[in-house]
């Protein structure tokens, strides 16, 4: 479903099924991006209208794809959803019909409802792209993309690899796309590490193992990818109280000795600390966490341009 | 008021008042949009500021705007204006001049108060054009030649047809707009279709034909326009329930039947299924609804190009 | 920490400690911007990205950034604050770490914290521009800058002005912000006239007059500038009511003939009609307001130009 007759990608919504290619695509494609200064302005999207529609905030992820629209030349339409037509009763497949009548060409789409961006790319026009920028507790695949790319271009390549992620796997968009990207680029092994309560159910036939002991988890790995922990969590049944997660879970300069002295500590943000991580480390010599926002943009650049190649004409590699 | 000297449109406020032959010339200026594609961006508003003035909500009304001025090549700024200085107790008198003083050379107001778009064209300098977005329950001419261009498409010259406006007519800017706009073009007949409680008194010297029984209404209509209904009515004593009030007034397939079998259904959206309206008519073959939504741009880039044709220096035709 | 080692403006933070010299170059690159018409774009930013941080609302200063930056051809992002990741319980220098990995060029900070501008400038890489919108009661640099520009523009020279800020002197940052340019810039006499509740312990270490009387405070001046009076002060201790305050320390049309025949009226807005000053002083001959803000948008062209054109590669002057 999300892609063309011809193999090209049409929407990006999930990284499941993606082939390796594609994905090295998107990645080649990026850093392309990222060599280019935002004073030469990439043209490929002039013309074009994006619209973004976040049903859910987020600062950062809309920021970044409006600065990688301006930075591809789109004319940006932001929609405040919360004041929008759906508070007066309408439903979302309404919405979208009456947004794809306004000669739009791309939907972001943010959604709290896991399947929201699968849902509109099914009902859209033909000539829309939808770009999924997370739905509820399913995907969030720029994120995934712009993880691997920093990864990419820390370790060079995925096979050798021992990469874990660690914290609320169970309630993390972020972490089921991490998978589906790690495992689709052969990365060696893929290790989730945390409590039984926070890990779902069969999540060994994603082809990662489980660990639930933080220390056994982090031996040896190449990579270490914290998880933010919703506080609301706590509230619940799932989790005992901060600070003793933080005393099983978080990630000190101790603990991290477990991994290979020259591993990669990453974060999808917003990070808090002292909670799944301690400070030293967010801010230490092993962090990368800021240039993966970094890469966010080039990452949404890549994603645009090639699901639009169809249209501009333009060769995607 | 709305007439540059030299006859040429100034502000755009209401359909009252204004020429058959400027309102053709609105729509034919429109339909040279559509035709343009968005990649060749008109240069039309080069360089001037649009400012967008909502004080009461509308996604729709709003982002149709600003794709309008964009693609006219406008900068654009959107005032929060619930967040703004008027909630500081500014005056709108003050806001206004305020917002002047920022070499802006276009509002688009919507505002809750009828007659407000008309008291900032009376206040504002006279290199500012201003466009109403709705005010109130008075007008919104943008929205009513919208309706005229998507009638004329289907149906070509109004003399002949027959046209319903059915629904809320008391408090619909929409219908009081619609009605001046096919008056003045001439249309063969204008009914409106409403219980007594939905029809304002004396609307017959707008030149309209009043029918308080829908299937009689419906007779032989060449336009069936449906508006929204406001489900605040029903809680004064204007409207029984929303089931009885579907029972007598919504649109149904068999109810549809009535009007010409060639007949087109419109409506402002949103829709409310079920309400106003069967879901089977507004997806049906019949519906235009969409189409409407597409002539929205472009009759905003006509009057918007229009409104500033004194001050690019370009001719108007 | 504003100037770069070539003594070129890199922050826009405070005025003092800048030299006069600079505050004249500012106001000569604002006269030259404001004699650029808006159709004729100023290319000096072009492939520059500004971000607008508002943790505070405003209107008016907000919108002549955003309209300063346009018009500079830069690329804008607007975050609302109050949506943002900060709400998730981010750290403002996490914050400002995270959007600087956004390759942007330029942030415009409005604050309730005095130093928020300053602590941003300290901590964000070495190629972004800090420009202060206000913070806390600190000070707001471009509105006193717009507001020399403005008594530069009526009275040529600064040297032989007697210049009175009345009000509430003690929670203003506009005021403190003024009293350094104007002492900078060598004014024969500043005055602060207010009730002594209003009045900051000490300022007369700022090179000003203090004056608790309104009538002899207005006695010969060439500038009045009277400042907003926050309603929220009249419920403290620190004033009696808005009457009481009008008849003590409100500009009418009898009080002004004691300043000179040709002194001018100004006011950063939004204007307390009938609270600060009168309506017909505020609309009257003597008034410049709506002439401070559309000299807000040539100023804060100014500085942008001014603080990036260590990047651009453009001579400041």
């Amino acid at each position: 479903m999300q892609l063309a007759k011809d193999g090209q990608l049409k929407h990006f919504l999930t990284i499941e099924g993606l082939s390796p290619l594609l994905l090295e695509e998107i990645l080649d494609r990026a850093e392309q991006f990222l060599s280019v200064k935002s004073q030469n302005k990439s043209p490929v999207l002039r013309g074009k209208t994006v619209m973004n529609l976040f049903f859910e905030n987020s600062t950062r992820t809309r920021t970044t794809f409006e600065l990688a629209a301006q930075r591809l030349s789109a004319d940006i339409v932001s929609l405040d959803i919360r004041n929008s037509s759906t508070s007066k009763g309408e439903s979302l497949l309404d919405t979208i019909r009456n947004l794809s009548a306004m000669n739009c060409d791309m939907f972001i789409v943010r959604h709290q409802s896991s399947g929201a961006a699968h849902f509109i790319a099914k009902h859209c026009p033909p000539h829309i792209s939808v770009l999924n920028a997370g739905d509820g507790h399913h995907a969030h695949p720029t994120q995934a993309m712009l993880d691997m790319l920093t990864i990419r271009q820390y370790k060079k390549d995925f096979q050798p690899l021992k990469v874990g992620i660690i914290g609320d796997i169970l309630h993390s968009r972020v972490a089921r796309s991490q998978i589906h990207a790690l495992t689709t680029l052969c990365t060696g092994e893929v290790r989730v590490i945390a409590p039984r309560t926070l890990i779902p159910i069969g999540i060994e036939h994603m082809g990662v193992n489980v660990f639930n002991n933080m220390e056994e988890g982090l031996d040896d790995l190449d990579v270490v990818i914290m998880l933010r922990l919703q506080k609301e969590r706590m509230q619940g049944a799932l989790l005992p109280s901060e600070k003793e997660y933080f005393s099983l879970y978080g990630l000190t300069e101790e603990r991290l000795k477990l991994a290979k002295s020259d591993a990669i500590v990453m974060h999808p943000g917003p990070v808090n600390r002292g909670v799944e991580i301690d400070s030293r480390v967010a801010d230490g010599p092993q962090s990368v966490i800021l240039k993966q926002v970094n890469n966010g943009i080039a990452i949404r650049m890549a994603v645009m341009a090639m699901t639009m190649s169809g249209q501009t004409g333009e060769l995607a590699r």
